[in-house]
């Protein structure tokens, strides 16, 4: 039970934002970082107490290791030797690899040249875990998280509705488990439970891939005339939103889901060479190109099949909103001055997108509504004044 | 002058759009399409009138041919021949390969296939323009649309603050360059001009790749397990958000400028390989991994660089906006009552990004301001009653 107390090893954004979450639902928390000033600063923000190494040390029934991905095995291991009874699970955003470097499958990969070199260049390995200290060990991987790091950026409402991946092992024992389930419950994330490989492959392609792709179509712009970016435009902005984050975060998550990511991007690279390949075909005059624009229509095609695959809000299936266009002026208020409006009308806005014109001070707002309240809604906006766009 | 009269050929959303702009400022308009449907819709809508073809022909100072990429050149050359004074312009996303085609450099490579069946096998040309004939021509690029199509979906504000490319070759006559500006002018777009290679490198980038980028990492969604499609974030949503496109419309976009999306698409694959070999390389335990977290570090990093480049609001120079983060509840108009005391406060938004939480009826607005006002911006909401986000 979380009630028995938990540690928290590690207190930047994830681990403090834990704390505050279980502080607040009275859990006893104790807190544990390298940094004496992490730990402090995550103390004083009340997300929990910090152990006292003179005082008896009470067990604590979960220990939450809340550090960077490639650190974590080392940690997990150390805290499952240290505490006998308790349950141990992670945060991090990895999960195979993690399981292989404690079951001693494979050694710690992002450590291992250092640690190699530490001894004197042989490499090194944990030493094995246990099998009643690996049933005492879940995975698990919360999908939140912020733009800010650190715990002056935890919140105890960050994981409220997120989905928090639970990655039990073959072993792992069920209390164990159950344990883990509480911990997401009482935080208020949504609990799926997935195989550790199934959970690398999915957030491979929905996380990690879409960041690389990102990336790779931003890194294009560095060069581009100023004027040539000019012609930028919101699908441009769309879709290198996420290409504004942090370098050395991201290299360790990529290299801890290496094989998954490298796959997904190995299928997306041979549809790249294709593409590419029906594009020179194209663009030099020939009588040979059969086949070359059914290529390129294949390729948006399939985008539209994929697209269409994610699901609607509230996590619901995919729905198809019918989106009402409103041009506001780019005046303090008038977005909001709308917006309660459609709420007078008694529409709920299922998604809101904005756009600026270039130069203009006038904005143009689509709004997302289920479709059988869009034409009501514009007539009701047209009557009231708003310029609504057909 | 405009008010010697435009010609539209071509009654989709483009040309409609126009029509109903330039019939606005009352500039006389006559419509063709090769769709009688589509020209007589066009003509109800009030986009202009239809040229009778019994009454005597007064002929257009500017005719504007807004149909797709792979017929504006034959149809351009066409208008030329037939209208010995006018200016001929066009719409089409790109702008090179109808250049070529008209001065005769290639064959329209669209209808090559088709073309040269007709002509039973032997490849054909549009016969020679003379200079004076290619002098009136000025291509030009409005960069407006919509995810809707047809003069059904035209307005008259379509253009109103966005880039209206113009594209002049070196033999155009000035008189035609100034007539194209005037129609972009009195449309309200904002006249960018620029020689048809560099624009046709300018959309590949910011544009096209984008687009096959978005496609790509759709694509990779259609065989993933339902559970693990429902991982997805706002992340992934906004970089396939414009995958839904048209896979029709984008052949013919990305066949008519192939080469500059084509050089594009190498030198992102040139970096894809460069990540794939150094996850490869991390995914197999070694000690010869030296190098290989600097690719992935570099990646993000070359992506944060181009990220910066991009324009703000008003398409003024980049700018970092301060975000604030509120939580509100998911019920009509709450949204709305938040804009509305974010006026009162005399702030002005400069960008807004909403997240619905997978299950719960909240939802969670980021706010973006300028630095200055993110904090006074913060106190007003908490003392007002919202839950702000640190």
């Amino acid at each position: 039970m979380l009630s028995d107390g938990v540690r928290i090893v590690g207190t930047g954004l994830m681990g403090a934002s834990i704390g505050l979450a279980l502080r607040k639902a009275g859990v006893p928390v104790t807190l544990a970082d390298i940094s004496p000033t992490a730990r402090a600063l995550a103390r004083d923000l009340g997300a929990g107490e910090l152990a006292a190494p003179q005082s008896p040390v009470l067990e604590p029934g979960l220990v939450v290791v809340a550090i960077p991905p490639d650190v974590t095995a080392r940690v997990v291991a150390a805290e499952l030797r240290a505490w006998p009874q308790a349950t141990v699970t992670d945060v991090a955003s990895v999960k195979s690899v993690i399981l292989h470097e404690l079951t001693g499958q494979i050694e710690p990969i992002h450590t291992s040249s250092s640690a190699a070199a530490a001894a004197g260049g042989h490499p090194v390995r944990l030493p094995p875990l246990t099998d009643e200290q690996l049933a005492r060990y879940v995975g698990a991987h919360p999908m939140a998280g912020r733009e800010r790091s650190g715990a002056i950026a935890a919140k105890a409402d960050l994981f409220e509705g997120r989905p928090w991946v639970i990655t039990p092992h073959p072993d792992s024992a069920p209390a164990s488990v159950a344990l883990v389930e509480e911990l997401a419950r009482q935080v208020g994330a949504q609990v799926t439970l997935m195989d550790p490989d199934e959970h690398d492959e999915a957030v491979a392609a929905v996380s990690h891939v879409p960041q690389v792709a990102a990336s790779l179509v931003a890194s294009r712009l560095r060069d581009l005339p100023t004027r040539s970016v000019g012609l930028a435009g919101s699908g441009l902005r769309d879709v290198i939103r996420i290409a504004a984050s942090d370098p050395a975060m991201w290299t360790a998550i990529l290299t801890g889901n290496a094989t998954a990511v490298s796959q997904v991007l190995q299928d997306l690279m041979a549809d790249l060479a294709g593409v590419i390949e029906a594009l020179s075909v194209l663009g030099a005059p020939t009588e040979h190109d059969i086949g070359a624009r059914e290529v390129l229509a294949r390729l948006v095609s399939n985008g539209n099949a994929g697209y269409a695959r994610i699901p609607g809000k509230h996590g619901a299936s995919p729905t198809t909103y019918a989106v009402v266009t409103v041009v506001i002026p780019d005046t303090p208020g008038s977005l909001g001055r709308l917006l309660v409006t459609v709420g007078e009308e008694g529409v709920n806005l299922e998604d809101l997108h904005l756009e600026h014109n270039l130069g203009k001070l006038t904005g143009i707002v689509e709004i997302s509504v289920v479709p059988a309240a869009a034409d009501p809604l514009r007539a009701a906006l047209r009557s009231r004044g708003w310029t609504v766009q057909d």
